[in-house]
């Protein structure tokens, strides 16, 4: 959203991986939720990517829908089970040691199921509400921008999305997200 | 919603439970996600619990948080953490037939790390966002009402959340669901 919207803007490195967001000092200091991403602006910090979006399309006058109910429809879907399973599934099956099958499975079920309902939404439409993008696309085209060895879903059924990630890398801006945020890279972990 | 704000609704019965929900018939005529509950009004049908108590906090004018950026900040968390979680987990322990254990272990330590958050923003607190109730505890109590054998979670550390919930049923207007919605009670499936 900052990079499509140019902007000023730089990334904080925090220690995800090791927990750092879940401490007890980050809970007060930052978010009860134990959570990234933060967006801190003029010492104000804000936590929840849908609630940041919606804050920078009102603050920037970028990618806010016409239709905000429509808009916050699809942020609330995509919170709910297309970004949601998508990110635990990719932790999954990349970056969890010794997953159970029998989750995996679940999540990617019910992901599949996710993607078939934004493909036929795409169907006839350029981006989730018509032919403009709004942030409900930049809030579900977040993770399909990482490399897709991480997320090794079979994308044959999905011409629509396919197309529709097309369209953002072509964007004024689009960076992808280790160019963006060099540190976010994680390390495979070994099977134990 | 509807009861706490004394307005003029009833329910229509769908067939959830064998699937009316996810046809095409219903995808075109209702809503591509394929869900309920659907909000009608005059002519107009609108689906996602999260965006239908925004629309009616503003149409009926109750219910709606002086700070709407932290609602809407519950109501994504709730989407993704914590109703998401319990429902996904009250529909595993008590309407599945033979569930994977591992998926409902997954689900239930996510659900209890949503629970942990929850009992930590009450801390001090009335209600979410202070002293007076707003859509995102009523986004978030919706489950919390079935009746508790079927969400058998152990509420001993949760004394901030029970609390909580006592003072939604105090509530004019409170109903269980299983009175608001008389045909909404599922049968157990018998295990084979």
């Amino acid at each position: 959203m900052l990079a499509l919207s140019d902007a000023a803007w730089e990334g904080v490195a925090v220690d995800y991986y090791h927990g750092e967001t879940r401490t007890p000092e980050w809970r007060a200091r930052v978010s009860v939720m134990g959570e990234v991403p933060v967006l801190e602006h003029v010492g104000r910090k804000l936590t929840q990517s849908g609630a940041i979006l919606t804050f920078l399309s009102q603050h920037l006058g970028r990618f806010g829908a016409e239709d905000r109910e429509e808009e916050l429809r699809w942020l609330l879907f995509d919170n709910h089970k297309f970004t949601s399973y998508l990110a635990t599934w990719r932790w999954l099956v990349s970056f969890t040691p010794n997953p159970d099958p029998a989750v995996i499975a679940f999540f990617r079920a019910r992901l599949e199921n996710a993607f078939r309902v934004v493909e036929a939404q795409l169907a006839g439409r350029d981006f989730l509400l018509g032919a403009k993008p709004c942030i409900a696309d930049i809030s579900m085209q977040g993770y399909l921008h990482f490399p897709q060895e991480e997320w090794p879903l079979d994308m044959t059924g999905f011409p629509n999305i396919t197309a529709w990630i097309a369209r953002f890398r072509a964007m004024p801006g689009w960076q992808p997200p280790y160019t963006l945020l060099p540190g976010a890279r994680f390390p495979k972990p070994a099977a134990n």
